[in-house]
């Protein structure tokens, strides 16, 4: 359910101009840099949806080539390994990538100077790291032998190879491409505007990125797909759906995966993320697609709400053998591209964002002079 | 030079209501909780500062004491350490504190809902490990001993002796103590508002502080001691300081150290740290004092401009034995204080900040359908 207006500060007002995206609230419509992201999502690829938030444009065949070479370099250099396989025994998922993503700078230091060229070459290394970190960790923290990243593969092929030790079906890697499509990019959204405060002050492309981290890893931003496959949770070990919908909407707890600030109809993310997990739905049980759909029928009739991109993408990654507490990163893992795209026009306007704040406490008083203590 | 308005986004836009710390920009008053910052650095510690912020009103001698007894936890987990030690010869002093900070979670992770209480320890935690962090870096990287931290002293004698490996005098610890005061607090700045924008998708204390560090290493926010101290340097190998100050106003290059963006007069802080660092002056040359002190003579005749925090606290760390790329580690250690009370604050508000932008980037286009490459 969407936080009411009130719970949002700074809602509606204008912090930056942006290219990088743009939402039709009203009509359901997000586009990146002039892009529909269902033509996207039909279309496109997730190394070209990158590369179009980063560059502006679309890439030529050629330019593609290059980029996807460029994205080859998915190693870690050791010391993020050693932080991640000395911790992923102890530290939370978000937790380690926050941490293994400052520690990235250790061989690729700040600058004194932003130079726009090096911090969009960082970027596309935390593109092509990213995954690698969140890979390494599980399978550190199951025991596993590490599958080191294959830079011949695309994009979702290598982490879904990395990640569960065996390649992934066509159709599992297309889905899991699609769904980094969808979350890639969202205007102002806490995450990525954390990115731009910090590239503000013209602090590096890793200190953005961390920055946004921190503030993704937030339950009221990151945390509702897991929320909403918890609720499925809570609707399958009770009676129908409808009654759970029902008791949710009665008692005013969240219904989670439905209503969004911006979209006042569908988010058009929802649909296609939809159709991707209606296509694994097998036999286990409990069938989480059955559950996402009726609970979307259900709070459409009994209250007109609108299921957002939360809805279905939990029960997607489910399909593809995800563990939950791995969706933050995956959200962070595809975001990162919007994000960065965001902080090289933070660092080229070359604005501080420093607001100001409604004094409401203690009027002036004397300090209470003792003996010397 | 103070920047721009122009370059200063959601300036005088109020984000949140606030009980930290008020301003008078005109009469160049700063107030910690209804405390003049100038009765604040005569009579108070840095510990009993950090009282006042994070809990609103100054401690009574027994809550001082038990409050005291809290900070002495200031021994870093073997993790954190591990990854000072691995990476002091390579990583930079921020990138290290960053590092660490968010490492610090690994062991005190963050819970599913907020809870003030544990929110609070983890500030207190965090005011009394920086100083261990910064001090392990530095020692380590110079391949010394690491002295550990001693919980029998107060903030600036325990930090001091850490980082030197030998006790200061009173004085030395007196002025660090009140440098600290200074640093403390200062509204909505960009690493605190970086701070409230984490804090306010319900992310953790370390999440928020983790940010915080990340924006305060941006040059145009915490640096302008360094730079300060850098062009006393250039003053100081060119001819005098008259014409040096001239020189840059001619070339409209900042003045590190004048001007602010909030005072339109004195920064009550700069006769302070002007006062303390005074006592130290010796016979070596450059004589930074003298430097400063001129500067500020000559930036005030020839242009009018006031001083600002930044132009003696480097001269001071300087005359303590400080290296200059710890300044901005400085900064963070007493500032970490006034974010964390306001992570307390936003945490209690429970708004999200989200704000807009304004889209100025491509029409819609339609999607290039190409033969499948």
């Amino acid at each position: 359910m969407s936080a009411p207006k009130k719970s949002v500060a700074l809602s509606g007002i204008s912090v930056a101009e942006t290219s990088v995206c743009s939402i039709d609230p009203d009509r359901g419509i997000l586009m990146y840099r002039g892009y529909d992201i269902t033509d996207l999502a039909e279309h496109s690829t997730y190394e070209e949806v990158a590369y179009l938030l980063l560059e502006g444009d679309l890439p030529s065949d050629g330019e593609l080539k290059s980029f996807h070479a460029e994205l080859g370099s998915r190693s870690l250099p050791p010391a993020v390994s050693t932080i991640v396989d000395g911790n992923a025994m102890d530290a939370s998922p978000m937790e380690t990538m926050r941490t293994a993503v400052s520690a990235l700078s250790f061989s690729d230091p700040a600058e004194d100077a932003i130079d726009r060229e090096n911090e969009r070459r960082k970027a596309l290394c935390l593109i092509a790291q990213l995954p690698t970190i969140v890979a390494r960790y599980e399978r550190r923290r199951r025991g596993q032998s590490v599958i080191d990243p294959d830079p011949s593969l695309g994009y979702a092929e290598n982490f879904l190879t990395m990640l569960r030790g065996e390649a992934p079906t066509a159709e599992e890697a297309r889905a899991f491409d699609i769904a980094m499509i969808l979350h890639a990019e969202h205007e102002m959204n806490a995450s990525t505007f954390t990115a731009r405060v910090v590239a503000g002050t013209n602090s590096d492309m890793h200190s953005a990125i961390v920055g946004a981290i921190c503030a993704l890893k937030g339950p009221l931003h990151g945390g509702a797909n897991l929320a909403a496959m918890k609720m499925f949770d809570e609707f399958a070990a009770g009676g129908s759906i409808a009654e759970g919908v029902a008791a949710r909407l009665e008692a005013k707890k969240p219904l989670y995966g439905f209503g969004h600030p911006l979209y006042r109809a569908m988010d058009p993310r929802a649909p296609i993320l939809r159709r991707l997990s209606e296509q694994f739905v097998d036999d286990s049980e409990p069938n989480y697609f059955e559950i996402a759909a009726e609970a979307e029928r259900e709070a459409h009739e009994q209250k007109g709400l609108w299921p957002n991109v939360d809805l279905y993408s939990g029960v997607l990654y489910r399909y593809l053998g995800i563990p939950t507490d791995l969706f933050i990163p995956l959200f962070e893992m595809s975001r990162v591209a919007g994000q960065a795209a965001h902080v090289l026009e933070q660092h080229a306007g070359g604005k501080i964002i420093r607001p100001s704040a409604d004094y409401i406490g203690e009027p002036p008083r004397p300090y209470p002079v003792r003996e010397p203590r």
